[in-house]
C-alpha cells in the first residue's frame, strides 16, 4: 500500500512478484517454486526469508459464508467490509437496484452491526463503524475486552463504550451467524441479536504450512522456530514477522506476539544479516497501542500472573490514577497506570496505561518498555528524572505515582 | 500554594513557622535561631534539612531598581509582575486615577515590554504575555535561546517567536535598563528598544550563605555537597532541593541542575532517611520540558559536546525530523529528535525533542530518560518494542528513526 510494485523495481531494483504463490521450498537444490495462473517457476536462492504472516483463526461458528460477513485477517479482508458499507451508502448505487441483492441488501444497511472478537481489532472497528453513525454489538468470550491489557485499562475503556452506541456482550459465545444467504442475527449464549453485517476479528495464528513442508521446525508458540539472527533451522533460510517468533525481553522465553514493529525490525534485521552485517532483531515486549474512541491506552511487558508466575516471578500488580496535568493547567486529564513487579526482587514485569486521547498514556509508556527492557526495578524507576512541566504531567509524571505506590507495598 | 499552613499545623502535625527567618545554624549545639519580627527564638535539632533553595543571578546592568523592573527568582517574583499587570487593567483601577504613579503608568501598559534571558523562564513569560496581547522584546547573550536543548531544538522554537509578537534579540549584552523612576527602554550591544516593563530571568544559584556560615561545605559547583543520602559534611545535616547539588546520571559527576521534580524526590527520600529507612534519592538526568506557543519540546542527558568530552566520552549529534503519526492518520504533525551518543561504545548520552503541542514530543522522552539513567547504546534503544499505532506514531517511533540514524553513522 505504501510502496507500489512499481516502486520497488524500479527504484529498489527489487525482482518483485505480485501474484506469484510459493507452492515449495526445496532447501536440498535452494529453490522456491511459485505458480503464476497456469504458469509454475522455480527459483533458485542463496539466502531465503519466510515472511508468511498470520492468517485469521476462525472460532467453531456456523454461517460464516453467509453474505455479510467478513473476517479480519489481512488488508483486503479490512478494505472489503468498507466498500461493501460504501456501496450501500453511495448515492448512486442506492438509485441502481439491479446490482445483485448484496447490494440491495446493502441499501439498508446501517446496523446493527455485530462484531465477534473484544481484542485490538474488534474495539477499532467498534469504533470506526461507530463514528460512521452504525450501532455495534460486540461479543466477547472472555469476561473482559482487551484482555492484553490490565484488568484496570479493560474496564477503563469498557465503561464508556455504552455511550458510544457499541453494546458489549462479555462472557458470550457465539454459537450461530444466522440467516439464510444474508446473514440476519447472531445467537450466543445468552443474546439473540438481529444484525445486518458481522466482523470476525478473534485472533491471528502464523501461517506456517509452506515452512512446515519444507521442513523448517516450529517452536512451542506454534511459530517458525529461530535463533536470534532469525535463522531457522535450514541453514540461509530465516523468518521474520508475523509467521516467526521472538524472544521475549523480560523471561527471555519464544513469544509469539505478532505486531507490525517486530516484524519491520526482524525484517530488516535479516536483511542487514543476509548482506553481511549480521544484526539481532531485538526481542519482543509485547508492547502495544490503541486508541479507542476519546481514550489511548497502551501495555507493556508481563501482566498476567500465570504468566509471571511460570517465569519464575511472584507477581504483584496495582493501578493508580493521576492528573496528565499540573492541577491549575486547563483541560486536564486522567492518567490510570496499572504495574506489575515480582515481589521480592522489586523488578518492573509489565506496565498498563489509559488516558483521554492526547493525555499521553501511549507515549507516557516508552518509559516502561525501557523499564521492562533493562528489567529494573520499580524503586529505581520512581527516581527517574522525567520531564516535568505543568501543561504534561504533575511533578511527578503518573508513572513515578504508580512506582512509588506500588513499591511501598512489597 | 498547594498546601496552606493550616493544613500543615493541623492535618499533618508539622509545627510550620511562616515568618521566622532562620539566621543561624549551630551545630555544635544542634540549634537553629530564627528571627521574627521582633523576637528571636532558638530551635533544637536531632536532624536538621537545608533546603534554602536558589536565589535570581542579576547580570551587572544598570537599572534594576527602576519601576517596572521585575527580576523572577521566586514565587512572588512570578505573581508581581501580573498584579502589576492586572492592576492597569481592571476597569475599576482605570477608573482610579488616584492610586499612585505605578498604577497611573500601568493604565496604558500594553507593552512592548522587554525580557532579559532565553532560558525557559524568560521564553515562558513570553508566552504568557504574549498570549495577553502584549509585543515582546527578548534578550539573549547568546546565540541561541533555551542552550540546554540541542541546536536544532533551540532553532526549532525560535523560528515561529516572530508569528506571536516576540522579538529575539540574540548576541545581545543588556547594559542598562534606561529612565527615571520608570523604566523606559532597554539599551543593549546593538540595540535601543522602547519598553513599558521588564522582566529579568537570567538563572539562579544556590542560596548557601546560612549553610556556610555553619561550616558546610560546598561543591565544585558552588551549591551543597551531600552524599546520595543528602547527608553534608555535618553529621544529621542534609540538603536537598535547589541549593544542593545531585549526582548526573551519565557522568555520576556532581550537576548543579535546580529543577522542580529533583527537589520534591530529594526531599522525600531524607525524610524517609530521617524517620528511619535510609533512602537515596537518585540522580539527576538533567531533564527538562518547556511549552511555547504551539509547540512542547523536552531534552535529557549530555548534549554538549565539551561537557561529553571532559567526561572522557567522543560525542557525535545527529538530528532527524519524523512523523508524529501514521502518514494517513488525520492531523499529525512533526516530531524533531536530536540524539548524542558516545562514537565509539554507542552509549546513549543526551537527547532532545520538540513537536506541536500535542504531538508527544514531551513524553516520548521518557524513553530517553530511561536510556541515558541505564546507560544503553543507541544500537539497544534502535531494538526496543516501543509502542505502535497509527494515532501516535509509525511504525518506528521518530526516537527509534533516530537511534537507526545515528548508530548507522558511527
Amino acid at each position: 500500500m505504501s510502496i507500489t510494485p512499481e516502486e520497488f523495481r524500479q527504484e529498489r531494483d527489487i525482482d518483485l512478484r505480485t501474484e506469484h504463490e510459493v507452492v515449495n521450498i526445496d532447501p536440498a537444490n535452494r529453490t522456491v517454486t511459485a505458480r503464476s495462473g497456469d504458469e509454475e517457476i522455480v527459483q533458485e536462492y542463496d539466502h531465503l526469508l519466510v515472511a508468511t504472516g498470520a492468517e485469521a483463526v476462525l472460532p467453531p461458528i456456523d454461517g460464516f459464508d453467509r453474505t455479510g460477513v467478513f473476517t479480519l485477517g489481512s488488508m483486503s479482508d479490512g478494505k472489503d467490509p468498507w466498500e461493501y458499507v460504501g456501496r450501500a451508502r453511495s448515492e448512486e448505487d442506492l438509485q441502481q437496484p439491479d446490482r445483485g441483492p448484496a447490494c440491495q441488501f446493502l441499501e439498508s444497511c446501517t446496523g446493527p452491526v455485530g462484531i465477534v472478537g473484544g481484542g485490538y481489532i474488534g474495539i477499532e472497528m467498534a469504533e470506526a463503524l461507530a463514528a460512521n453513525g452504525f450501532e455495534i454489538h460486540l461479543f466477547q468470550r472472555g469476561d473482559r475486552i482487551l484482555k492484553q491489557f490490565s484488568t484496570a485499562t479493560s474496564k477503563a475503556i469498557l465503561d464508556p463504550l455504552d455511550e458510544q452506541n457499541v453494546v458489549v456482550h462479555l462472557n458470550a459465545d457465539v454459537q450461530a451467524l444466522e440467516g439464510d444467504d444474508e446473514v440476519t442475527a447472531i445467537s450466543a449464549t445468552n443474546d439473540y441479536v438481529p444484525v445486518e453485517m458481522v466482523l470476525v476479528g478473534t485472533g491471528v495464528r502464523p501461517r506456517t504450512a509452506l515452512a512446515e513442508d519444507a521442513g523448517i521446525q516450529l517452536g512451542d508458540t506454534g511459530a517458525i522456530a529461530t535463533d536470534a539472527y532469525r535463522e531457522t533451522n535450514l541453514q540461509n533460510v530465516y523468518a521474520a514477522g508475523d509467521c516467526a517468533k521472538a524472544a521475549h525481553v523480560v523471561t527471555g522465553d519464544p513469544a509469539y506476539i505478532p505486531l507490525a514493529l517486530t516484524a519491520n525490525r526482524h525484517g530488516r534485521a535479516v536483511g542487514q544479516t543476509i548482506a553481511g552485517e549480521p544484526t539481532e532483531g531485538g526481542g519482543v515486549a509485547g508492547t502495544a497501542a490503541i486508541k479507542t474512541f476519546e481514550l489511548e491506552a497502551a501495555r507493556t511487558g508481563i501482566l498476567d500472573h500465570e504468566i509471571a508466575r511460570d517465569a519464575g516471578f511472584d507477581p504483584i500488580t496495582e493501578t493508580i490514577e493521576a492528573k496528565s496535568r499540573a492541577g491549575y493547567y486547563p483541560e486536564g486529564g486522567t492518567v490510570q497506570v496499572t504495574l506489575t513487579i515480582d515481589r521480592s526482587s522489586g523488578r518492573v514485569l509489565g506496565g498498563s496505561l489509559v488516558s483521554e486521547y492526547g493525555e499521553g498514556a501511549v507515549h507516557r509508556s516508552h518509559a516502561l518498555v525501557g523499564a521492562v527492557t533493562e528489567g529494573i526495578t520499580v524503586g529505581e524507576l520512581s527516581n527517574y528524572d522525567l520531564a516535568y512541566a505543568p501543561p504534561f504531567n504533575t511533578t511527578w509524571d503518573p508513572i513515578l505515582t504508580a512506582a512509588k505506590v506500588i513499591d511501598g507495598q512489597r
